[in-house]
């Protein structure tokens, strides 16, 4: 575990969060659930995330981010803005997994899997284990059919899958936070930290064609 | 004009570029042709233009940028790298229209009017004044099938738009440049600057669907 301050980011879904972390507390949460607004909040939201708590820029030792799969435009957006912070203060930068942050919001359950919506009826899969109460994979996230999936889904978690399955009931609901990103990198910080992250990537697994 | 040090960043199209301007000359420029690359290429190459002539982040005074119409991903991925470093540095940001700038990098030729390929055979349509060898335009560009303006063309300029249209000899090819934002940013900084450019879009025009 790490004693920076971390500043954390979570842009992978509609959710877009602004956190800071401490010894793995979370001292400050901003976050706003509004699709296609994550390049206008995201400035707003870390100034008012630093103002709570007294803080500014100066006092942040590292940023963390949701690096993927999740939305493709939300998942570049966070990662320029943090790439620009990391730039212009010499920071690191801590790519935190999307779908091990969503196990960690249920960590009172301890999923062993979980399911998150990509497009149409494909969903990314991911396996987890635990351990002290905090999850870890060794396998990257797949993507399928959600039918794939279906029969070895009870007890484990969905995000946005809500139009996907008929019922829902034997799962449980994750929701992205930046705190959750910002607790695993102040958890996974030696493992995860990258000194030097300009050509750090999105995790996109299943890439969308696009432009530029 | 201005005497400010401005770091000018280019990301409208396929280019991916970034240059340093000081009283509208061109100190530094860094580009790169290639495109989904520009979130990764964006810190290298700002790095490269201010080493290139012995400067950092401390002596830029304004981030110039390239607001649109372009490239959806290219604009926010531009624009949030900018956001990222003028909130951390806290600088004002110049959104440069990104036709004005195509035009300018004709200037010998004045164009009065030109289109750039949006997507489909759609393009964006803007006309042009020129005063001093500088252009200017009361009217923000329109979208329309390219039939639609081909009659107008002679004389004016397009970027993009190769496999659109039969005959391009009577027209000039622009070509975008992270220069000619910041020379531009350099002449307009008083009329374009944005002090608190926290909410600033992308000026798309005409905005796709997307996720988020």
């Amino acid at each position: 575990m790490s004693n920076k301050y971390i500043l954390a980011i979570e842009t992978s879904s509609s959710i877009c969060g602004v956190s800071v972390i401490h010894n793995k507390e979370i001292l400050s949460v901003e976050e706003k659930d509004e699709s296609r607004k994550h390049a206008e909040s995201l400035p707003g939201l870390t100034k008012s995330s630093l103002r709570n708590i007294n803080k500014t820029l100066d006092d942040i030792d590292a940023i963390a981010i949701s690096i993927g799969p999740g939305s493709f435009t939300g998942l570049r957006i966070g990662l320029g803005f943090s790439k620009g912070i990391a730039y212009a203060k010499n920071l690191p930068i801590i790519p935190v997994p999307s779908m091990l942050s969503l196990a960690f919001s249920l960590k009172k359950y301890e999923p062993k899997h979980g399911i998150l919506h990509s497009h149409a009826n494909k969903v990314f899969f991911q396996t987890f284990r635990w351990k002290n109460n905090i999850p870890f994979s060794n396998k990257e996230p797949i993507v399928g059919e959600v039918d794939d999936y279906y029969q070895i889904l009870s007890h484990g978690f969905h995000y946005n899958c809500e139009e996907l399955l008929p019922n829902l009931k034997q799962l449980h609901s994750a929701k992205p936070s930046s705190s959750n990103i910002g607790q695993l990198a102040s958890i996974y910080f030696a493992d995860l930290v990258v000194k030097e992250p300009y050509s750090l990537v999105p995790n996109y697994i299943a890439p969308f064609k696009t432009g530029i």
